[in-house]
Order: structure tokens, then sequence, then C-alpha cells
């Protein structure tokens, strides 16, 4: 194939918007990453950020190639074509692996199936089959999607998920943080105020609004807040292009609140970033919860809690606002990571 | 002005090769880098492209924006149309703060005087003016031009350059290592083969071409050797787009060594990198000697020495081919750097 071809056809939107049609038939081994998000996600837009970060710093003597999200079948004929024995072939990661997310499931499923001869990653990942009849069954698709791969490794983001990885599939299993946590973005010193709820509309909600209500009039007491979700509904979709902006935009508006209170992994992530406390709740199958157990748990500033009591809540909260924000240092936690892709 | 003005006469080659014309004119808070290195020195390049990636990974709020060598003048009558009050004026970092590259040194006076009210820094140096009439007559000269600047910083890359600086300078100084050990580069796995000679052939060569003989027959009763050096005599000019190539290049060239022996701060520093047994010898003024005893001397694979006989310099080189390549975690020693750039 010559770039003139690739450029001619097969180049459609959304396949390798971060390089030159010329990188990919370069002499550099590639790492392609499929599943790159297009939806307003800013979590899963961090993840993606992140991800591009962590290869470029570690390797940049790789070739990394995006594939976005609706363009994967496109991008799956178009790296066949272009694939060598040596390349890498990686999903995005996230908390997406399971059957709640099953558009971004069937996409995983044919990227593992399409390259099984090759190397293979699902970068760090909670996994989450729901224990129904519907559930069961999309687990044993994915089972035998990805069971073709041999070659196949899945990253975990917290014990709970590395459990369930080990029940449930033959690949490979290492264990890291969220990508995110692989960053290292020095907080822009802005002015605080306020308290920010960060809150799931999503499937994954459990968080009570009564609960929530209580907590809004306890803090509009003194303060004034706002209510807002990592879920962007100002734009439809986010390219490649705008990703950075968008995170920047993000962590700027945590940074500059007093405190969050949020049922998202990302936002207690953000919080971390900015040095911003954060009272963290949790989802349907606890992903922020275990990844705090993990990994987090030292940080004076973050705390994690399944309580409801609104006065116990107070006082946690003011033990967070009092704390002189300290650091967790995972970068050698992301170890497995690298010998996996030096490998 | 006006995107359309800057690209219609401002924008000649040189200025801002790493950004879109529009970028010039966004809201971010900038970083100027003048002085980006357009020569063939791989260590001057590798220090140039480890500033950039120090900046995006801290500060991806920032807009970076480069200004080579070559483009100097017109940079600085561009720039002073564009900066605003905040934004941060940077000279590369190297080993040529003083009288023995002259070019440069009044490319940053130049720099530091025209923007003297700006927020400015000497990225990290070694400095050295000869203790001549002329050296001491430039040096009269920097001191003027830098003094322009109350708001000017210096970064020295060791211990004497930092004694060198408080003694000739007002400005306020820091202490880092060279940027070049803020990357975090795994090495690639590489088949290893012969002994690297990387020597220089520049005023500051102090390495008596006996000895090197000597050296090299020693070594050629095991092995086979070639000579080279970290600037490249194979093209006239490295300019931006190609900077990371010509860095890989030179890391793998390295990196396939059995041994390096040299008198190149950055050949060492290279060695580092890839994990490359290393032994080193000075230059006319021990830029090499004291970054290896400020920073480096707990690495096991790397030795310093200002001694010549090769029967002492045969047992050191089998004790750093015997080694297991040991770490040395530098990142907290560039905090000072961090501080700078977020305040």
């Amino acid at each position: 194939m010559t770039v003139q071809e690739i450029k001619g056809k097969k180049l459609v939107k959304g396949i390798a918007p971060n390089v030159e049609p010329e990188a990919l038939l370069n002499d550099k081994r590639k790492v392609f990453l499929f599943g790159s998000p297009s939806y307003t996600n800013i979590g899963d837009q961090a993840i993606a950020y992140a991800e591009e970060k962590f290869i470029k710093n570690h390797f940049p003597y790789y070739e990394y190639i995006e594939i976005m999200d609706y363009a994967t079948d496109e991008g799956i004929e178009l790296v066949k074509e272009i694939i060598r024995e040596d390349d890498i072939v990686c999903f995005t990661g996230g908390g997406n692996l399971g059957n709640l997310y099953l558009d971004i499931e069937e996409d995983r499923r044919k990227v593992f199936s399409a390259f099984k001869d090759y190397k293979s990653i699902s970068l760090p990942q909670s996994v989450y089959f729901e224990d129904t009849e519907e559930g069961q069954k999309e687990k044993k698709k994915t089972q035998d999607a990805y069971h073709q791969n041999t070659n196949l490794t899945i990253a975990a983001r917290e014990t709970q998920t590395l459990d369930v990885v080990k029940e449930t599939f033959n690949s490979n299993v290492i264990f890291t943080p969220d990508m995110v946590l692989s960053l290292d973005i020095v907080p822009r010193e802005l002015e605080r105020d306020g308290v920010l709820f960060i809150l799931r509309a999503d499937k994954e909600k459990v968080t009570d609004e009564d609960f929530i209500s209580q907590m809004k009039q306890w803090a509009e007491k003194t303060t004034y807040t706002e209510r807002t979700d990592t879920v962007l509904d100002t734009v439809d979709t986010i390219d490649y292009a705008d990703r950075e902006k968008h995170f920047m935009e993000m962590l700027d508006r945590i940074g500059s609140s007093k405190l969050v209170i949020t049922d998202r992994l990302h936002a207690m992530i953000f919080s971390i970033i900015t040095k911003t406390p954060c009272l963290v709740f949790g989802n349907s199958y606890g992903k922020a919860k275990h990844s705090y157990r993990d990994w987090l748990e030292s940080l004076n500033f973050i705390e994690y809690t399944d309580k409801n009591d609104v006065e116990e809540l107070e006082r946690m909260i003011d033990r967070l606002l009092q704390a002189e924000p300290n650091d967790v240092d995972l970068s050698k936690d992301f170890q497995p990571l690298i010998d996996f892709f030096a490998s």
C-alpha cells in the first residue's frame, strides 16, 4: 500500500487523526489505539489523553496511531492492511468493559478478535457484567471474542476488577491505576469558591436525590453550590483535536472550587490533580470506591464514603478542607504497563 | 495584530515551527523558547526536546512556542508585538553560557534585554567565562545585558556553575540537573556490540590523542571500536521537525554499543538513558565531571575519571560491564523549575 492509496480512499475521518498519513507506513513499531472516545465523557477523554502521553513519553521511538470510536470498522480494515508482526493493538481504558455499554463492548470484541495474532491489550479498565441473564449472555460473547486472541493482556485498574478478570478470562492480566493517574500536571493556581456537585445522571447512579438535596442545603448555608457532570451536554462530540481543551476546562472548573462532592471516579481524579478537597460516593458497582481503596487512601484531602448521615459528612468535609493537600506517587505502579509495551 | 497579519509577513521560517499561527494569539499563557538549536549538536537538540516535554507534561494549559536560533532577531520583533504581561521568556539550556560560543551568548543577551520587563529564565546551563582579557570583557557585556532584566532567573545545572552564577550575576538562581535528565524514555532492547568512542573535536577538548589511541588499541584486542561525536557532520542543520528522529538515532547508536568512552556530557546522559556502561573523561572546564559528581555518582554503570593509566581504566571498565544497571530518580530535583513556571 502507498501513501497515495491511503490518502485516496482508505483514510476516512477518525482514522489516525493524530498523525500525518505518511506515519502509517513508516518503519517504526506501531501502537494502534482503538476506541479513542468521541463522546463527551471527560473522564474517558482524559484517559485517552493520558494514554497518548504515556506512550509518547516512554516510547518516543514508536508510532502511536489513534482510531476514533466511530471509525472502528473502517479502522480495522485499514490497520489489517498495514499492521506488521511486531505492532501492538490497544483498546482504550475506562469503566466500560462489560454489559453496561454494549456499543463499546462490541467494538472491543471486534478489535481483539480481528487482531487475534497480534500483541493486544485492553488498557486499564473496570470490568462489570451484571448478574442477570442478559449480563451473563454478554459475558459469554465477550469471552468468546477475547479468547480467540491468545496474545491478549487485560489491565485491571482495581483489585475488584483484577479478581473478575482472573475468574472470567484466560488472558494475561496486569494491575495498574487508572491511566489519568499517570499524568504529571502541575495544578494551576486559581481563585477558589463554592461547592461543586459532580453527579452521574446515568445507569450507574445510586446516590439518592433526597440525600443530595440535604447536602446542597447544608452547603448553601455558607457558600453557593453548582451541579454538573463530567459528561458534557454542551457539545455533541469531542474529536481528537479538541480533547485537551475540554479536559483543561474541566480541570479549571474543579480547580476553582473549594470542595467537590461527587460519585464520579474521574471527578475524584481531577480533584487530586488540582488539589481540590473532594468527598466521593459510590456508583452501582464500586469503581470509585475500589480505586480509592487500592491506590488513593493516603490522600488527606480526598475521602470516600458510603455514609449518608449529613452531620457526619460535615465533620468529614471539615477535615478535608483543613488538610494541606499531600501527594501520592503512583509512577512505579505503572511499571507492568511499561514492561508490556517494552517487550 | 491578526492571524492574517502574522501569516502575511511576520511569521518567517524558524518562528513558532511547533504550533499553528493561531496559537500565537490565543488566550493561553505563553512560554516562548528562544535559542532553539538548528545546529547539529545532538546534546543541545535533546535539551530542546526535553524542555518541550517538560512544559507540555507539567503545564499543558500553557502555549509553548519555539523560536529557532537563526530567527532570533525576527522572533524578538514578533514576540514584542504579541507578548502579554504574564508570559514567560526562556532561552534554551546547554553548556554555552559564557565566552566560548559568542554567537549564542550574543543572542541570549539580546533576548534577556529585549524582554527585561517579563518573567525570564535561562534554562539549565553550565556557565564558563575564560580567565583571559577576552573572557572578562565578554563577561562584563553579559552582566550588562542580563542585569537590565530584573525578572531574570538563571538555572545552573552543576554546583560549579551555581557558584559562578552567584558570583557573577544579581539574578535569581535555581539549581537543577540538565534538562535531558528529566526525560522518562524506556530504553529500547537492542543487540549490543563494540566499544563506541564519542569524542569532542572542539575547543573544549582536552583528552590526549595518544591516550585515546592506547585505549582504542586495548579495546580492539577483544572487540571492534568506532569513533564518533554527538555533533553530527552528516547534516548541516536540524530543524524542529527532525529533532526527535536524530535524537532517537543517537540513542540507538549508543544503546547498541557494549561500552561508551566519552568526554561529552550528553554521551554520558544518553548512556544513562539507554543503560549503556560508560566511562567519562573531562572537557576544558569540567561540565561532565561536575554533573556526574552532583547528580549521577550513584549510578553503578557510569564512571567519571581524570586518570589516564590504561591498566587502571581496564579494571574500571570491567566493573562497569559487570554491573546490573541501576536507576537514579532525579524527578524531585526539577521542583525549582516547576515552581518557577507555576508562579
